[in-house]
């Protein structure tokens, strides 16, 4: 287990609240934590920036040192000054303007600690104590890392409607869960190779173990979600398994059938992305007590940001920047997924680019420069242009739903979350 | 759709009641129904017996008839004289003496009116309006049967417990996908061909629809359980799931390590079958408000029962006769399966039956005769009569436990199951 601790300046007008990323690192070949040892910094209730690593001399800011965290000094959010972790140390004053931070890690900031306490169940959860596979597989994923961005999501909404007691964080973990449940069933039926940059379970292990653990894990989900003892937070979550599992079946044979038209399309992203995005946020309100109409507006939010979530990812399938997407364009044309900006295009398609779309994507018949063409087609019809408006309509939409919340910090942050879903695109 | 009814000779002492199985059949190929035309004519309060097919006029007992059932008189547990269904025919006198049934069969008798509201709710909640892929898999598994044993179970113990809400049924169905969702994943894990003599539908389809179809029926069995507003069952049903799971996973490590102890043995055998027998039973006890020894009782009940089962599953494996287990002997064995009877005779093992087992289990290399050798060794450490002696007791603790319930003709029925699922090898 690695602890990171940082020193920090504090100048007269501000607190700077420090909070710590991977805590715990995951038990194998943790150098993870290495990689990614930055620290967050928020001026007290103002912002909240990022510094990373502690080695720009060249900057008038950076990290000047860090030693073993002291458990008493143990950060909340909106609380203390950290002053007695300051050692003396050749120290450079921070200038908190010049750097930048993604609104995804302002939340993360903002909800350290009971993201530290989500982890710490997960973890707990995560293991078993007679089946040893299960460990090795669930090491690996949390090892994998992810911006686990569907937990905040539900953390960031019950504390948002004012919840103060314990189980918005069982819903965070049972949310990672079943997306975590979902991955490893996905990269059975996708036969991927790959998630995140490393090789998927199904790869290091068998499909055996990415079905079973995958089973495991909602298991874990559930158990953990009746532990809060809420049966309109249950239905919720069943309905939601319900609809991604239908939409998964749904992707199955919509996805190389010409005939899928943008509702179909719609609904299968709903499955994939949005159903799971909207009960993280709808939990969290209920779970809070929040009035019928605040429930709402959050599930709109949820599910009109994993729309746009998943619009923008098919969109930079097929006109992204390799390097900035991670992962090759046109992976989704290749393996015959009739996205979005395809569906467009198909729509308009004359005769010769139907038969072209027919043998590519139905038949599954691809040659060299098919991509190039597809992509061609695209730019024609205009297609995606077209997807970029819609997925911009459905952030408007996220930022509509949660401006019918109350005045809150959190509230803010979901707001600029929804922009930055499509800030790629924008 | 197909109905089935009989006439039915009255005397003057006993009032038959006639039931219906197959009232509607599976949609596609529904030979089943006509193979399975029996009826069930139960002695009011007493006995059921059995009638296979209509025509053995040597015997003084037989069907005498059948015409279109009138709904008016569709026959309930306990319920009316089936007078008027009587026709003037050539009729026979029954001696119901004559006739056996199989215990499992009296239970279905029993409960048919429940059971054919567990199956119109199943084929409900199997269906889905928008991907189509899952009622073609959906029904390719209603079609290919099963007994119901556990939905039966479930109901069994409502009734027992003097329930009179409509949960049970949902908790029967909820059961029922549970147990249909682990055999498609089971099918995609032990890449099996074949389940119930028929192609499975990993095969028929692809692993993708085995593994999301099976995801889809997980989350309509949690949508029923939550339909009943139950925490209790919900906590029963989610540590269920958990243990399921676990075992499944316990599995793919432990059955091919020799070092695997009776202890693990049990824990696979509770994840496999034993822990959704119990729940079946425990939960049908919780819904219908039974006391906590009863629940307890229930519980105890379903997981001997399921102990046992699958203890002469393994048995019969290694020591039954082919056309009586309806598989090949020895495909545990081929399968490099480590099975109570083989742990038994490994502890035993001098140096050379040792590297045996190496060889033929762990390592997995067989050669022909490698089966018969098995045998052998199980026979010269007493390791079948061992295996045999163990499923009985099990199939007494589960008598055991049902004796402590009140006196109820179910109570006499689960009893006698008990005695049946060991009957195989007693």
């Amino acid at each position: 287990m690695w602890e990171f601790n940082f020193v920090f300046r504090q100048n007269a007008q501000d607190t700077f609240i420090v909070t710590r990323r991977h805590h715990h690192t995951a038990r194998q070949n943790a150098y993870g934590a290495f990689k990614h040892a930055h620290i967050y910094v928020q001026l007290k209730d103002r912002y909240t920036r990022i510094i990373k690593d502690g080695s720009h001399e060249s900057r008038e800011c950076y990290v000047i040192g860090s030693h073993q965290f002291l458990h008493k000094n143990r950060v909340k959010r909106g609380a203390p000054e950290c002053t007695d972790i300051l050692q003396g140390r050749n120290e450079s004053v921070m200038s908190l303007d010049e750097i930048s931070i993604k609104p995804h890690d302002a939340l993360a900031a903002y909800l350290a600690a009971d993201m530290e306490a989500v982890n710490v169940l997960i973890r707990e959860r995560m293991a078993s104590e007679h089946a040893p596979r299960i460990p090795e597989v669930t090491a690996h994923l949390v090892e994998a890392g992810g911006k686990r961005l569907r937990p905040m999501l539900t953390l960031a909404a019950a504390h948002l409607c004012g919840y103060d007691g314990p189980y918005h964080v069982h819903l965070a973990a049972t949310v990672e869960f079943i997306h975590t449940a979902t991955l490893l069933h996905d990269d059975v039926v996708d036969e991927s190779g790959q998630r995140r940059g490393r090789p998927t379970a199904n790869l290091l292990w068998d499909n055996k173990s990415s079905v079973l653990v995958g089973d495991y894990l909602f298991s874990r989900s559930f158990q953990l979600m009746v532990e809060t003892g809420s049966l309109r937070v249950l239905d919720i979550l069943a309905n939601a398994s319900a609809t991604i599992a239908e939409g998964e079946v749904l992707q199955l044979t919509a996805s190389q059938d010409l005939a899928t038209t943008e509702a179909i399309y719609l609904q299968v992203v709903r499955g994939k992305t949005a159903a799971l995005f909207s009960a993280a946020t709808e939990v969290g309100g209920v779970i809070a007590g929040a009035d019928d109409a605040q429930v709402q507006a959050l599930f709109d939010y949820g599910d009109a940001l994993g729309i746009a979530f998943q619009i923008v990812d098919d969109l930079l399938d097929m006109s992204g920047d390799q390097n900035a997407i991670g992962k090759n364009v046109g992976d989704d044309f290749r393996e015959k997924k009739l996205t979005l900006p395809l569906i467009k295009a198909i729509a308009k398609a004359n005769a010769e680019e139907r038969a072209f779309w027919v043998r590519t994507i139905e038949k599954g018949r691809q040659e060299d420069g098919d991509l190039e063409h597809a992509i061609a087609l695209l730019h024609k019809h205009g297609a995606l242009e077209d997807t970029r408006l819609e997925a911009l309509a459905w952030a408007d939409k996220a930022v509509a739903a949660i401006d019918q919340l109350p005045e809150h910090p959190v509230r803010d942050m979901l707001r600029e979350i929804a922009g930055y879903v499509v800030a790629r695109i924008n």
